[in-house]
């Protein structure tokens, strides 16, 4: 399974003879509607073969296993997320800690929308992958949180940011927090998911920030 | 089932014969775990009754089907919550809203170590319940968002918090985020629950608070 993952890597080479790129997408996209709506262990190939329109036995020409599936899920919607957090322009890479931590939260914020039954069942099911597919998915995960831990570790040196906070314990609120949003937030005309952004980058900000000096 | 329900809410009253409030109990901890573990819909009636080590036939003696299992986790999760926002002493009841809802957010966390499968199933399977039930527990989750927004409502009514706060999506932030540290924190000896609490107090206290006046 891993060399038939470690080949898909490979630009130019297909697992399992000449695949469509396009179709195994709307075949990843499909599993993920599934798996999020009936979750993981309940979902069934067959129903994931029907959304996209052809037969179970023809979905076996692009995976082996169900597992296959919710690899690519969690391992592309990590990819997206490591993708995101190092998409900092050099402008902003060159400011300050509030200021690229503030660029980040509405980088990550503003990506949730764009496809929450990914989020879903990377979150919900990835402990249903097997040993060594955890591992990868969940090094892109360490990556995820390494970036903003840096952020709020540089705040700190700069001295815009609190010493005694809990580096480990902010970075997981962060991204906790941002991801939850996708479980409540409905942009229902009131507020975008921009201002969503907004009152997150309000609340960490001031959150990391020190007290002020008491009067 | 209704009906059902309501009757096991009457005190000394038995839905079907003479039960056993201390093994029901055990039994729908059982769900728990397993509904955990498996998702609700992957898991099967046999290995809850194993769990608890009765026939499968037993445990129809308590529930007419696996649904209802679903609904007692929820319902009872979320009236622990309830009763968990409203145990606020009566000193506590007459501070400011900082106060009040920095031990609102103590209670809370301190409470989430308790029983986190009920709180992951209470979360992610909570679709899973019949409109009427489903309608049942939300009640509940809107009284507990009830509480923590009339403390937010307070603060910016005292001028302790900022009033430009949203404060639908301050609440949602609130509960959301502590409830997702049962996926992430470990007490590991370095921090207690008691610390994780002390870490939010800290993040939603100043977050809730106006900038300072710039000189």
């Amino acid at each position: 399974m891993v060399a038939h993952n470690e080949a898909r890597a490979t630009p130019g080479r297909a697992p399992k003879g000449t695949l469509n790129e396009t179709r195994f997408a709307e075949i990843i996209e499909a599993a993920g509607l599934e798996f999020a709506e009936k979750g993981y262990q309940a979902a069934r190939i067959e129903d994931i073969a029907a959304r996209v329109g052809i037969l179970k036995g023809s979905l076996y020409y692009y995976i082996e296993s169900k597992e296959d599936l919710l690899f690519e899920i969690a391992d592309r919607g990590h990819s997206r997320g490591v993708a995101r957090v190092e998409a900092e322009d050099p402008e902003t890479a060159a400011a300050d800690a509030p200021t690229r931590l503030a660029a980040l939260i509405r980088r990550w914020t503003t990506m949730l929308p764009l496809n929450p039954a990914y989020l879903t069942v990377a979150e919900r099911d990835i402990r249903f992958l097997s040993g060594e597919r955890y591992e990868r998915v969940m090094a892109k995960r360490v990556a995820i949180h390494r970036y903003g831990r840096s952020l709020i570790e540089q705040g700190i040196a700069e001295g815009h940011f609190d010493p005694d906070i809990d580096v480990g314990l902010a970075t997981n609120t962060l991204f906790e927090a941002l991801n939850a949003s996708t479980r409540w937030f409905r942009p229902n005309g009131r507020l975008s998911h921009e201002e969503l952004a907004d009152w997150f980058v309000t609340l960490f900000l001031r959150g990391l920030r020190p007290d002020p000096p008491t009067a």
